[in-house]
């Protein structure tokens, strides 16, 4: 019932997407192989940019990393279901993203290394490897399925909070 | 570190991953959006045909279930890190697949449809209605990872008991 007919957003529904993707620790990642164009899902590590946007740390050996280069269009499930229950009672949400790649060296990697290590501080031990880089999924459009014939479509705007 | 030099299948790997699969209640499926191509990753609830291999029930509402019947190419990420410790040290298994849709009304869609309801008794409420359908996701690769720098690459031959 994932698709069933999409509800109006409301305000609910911003703030539970917002809060699925805030406390969100790792995502499931899809990407397009290079080789072939098929799809590729893979776990990532999650936290929130500066400015709320979900943000990950990638070696330059994984193969979403690799993917990403050529091909920067990805999506991104967040919300995890726990052990209990249906898990497709659980909310979730599907963002549409394009992968940026943020530079090495300048004022904007320093300042999102501050803020990913303060949210997880384990990936100290390897952040500041050469060949780790921070990718910015930047939300292009986002879908929450807040439970069964619970669906709405939200805008990168839904999922920014007021400032 | 998901693609760090990939170490050679052992009979541990294997079993692994065929238990990363038997315990699975749910995992990230990915699709091609059939409009513009782009990977598109929703939640599926997951259990095993008779002969091994994740199975689905989906809605023909859902954007996944649209998007399989135009382009059958699929990616499925199983293996739930739980709340706990980093996310990446826990072992997760994506599957390269090809998604079959099994069609009504024949024998195996009620041997599929009995195997399915014994493992997931809460999908009997919808397994009937005519516009879910039951898709096997045919696994043609698969990858391992175990956690930091333990990745493997199992054929669809590993990812089965053996007889």
């Amino acid at each position: 019932m994932n698709g069933s007919p999409i509800r109006p957003t409301d305000d609910e529904a911003r703030l539970r997407a917002r809060r699925l993707l805030a406390v969100a620790a790792h995502g499931a990642l899809g990407t397009l192989d290079p080789e072939t164009g098929a799809p590729m899902v893979t776990r990532v590590a999650l936290a929130l940019s500066p400015e709320g946007l979900p943000v990950t740390l990638v070696s330059d050996l994984a193969a979403h990393t690799r993917a990403l280069r050529v091909d920067p269009r990805a999506s991104l499930l967040v919300g995890d279901p726990g052990p209990k229950g249906d898990p497709l009672s659980h909310p979730r949400l599907t963002l549409r993203a394009r992968a940026r790649f943020v530079p090495h060296g300048g004022d904007e990697h320093a300042r999102l290394r501050r803020f990913y290590l303060a949210q997880r501080p384990k990936s100290a031990l390897y952040a500041d490897f050469a060949d780790f880089s921070f990718v910015v999924l930047e939300p292009l459009a986002a879908s929450l399925n807040a439970g069964f014939g619970r669906a709405y479509h939200l805008t990168p705007q839904d999922l920014l909070d007021p400032a």
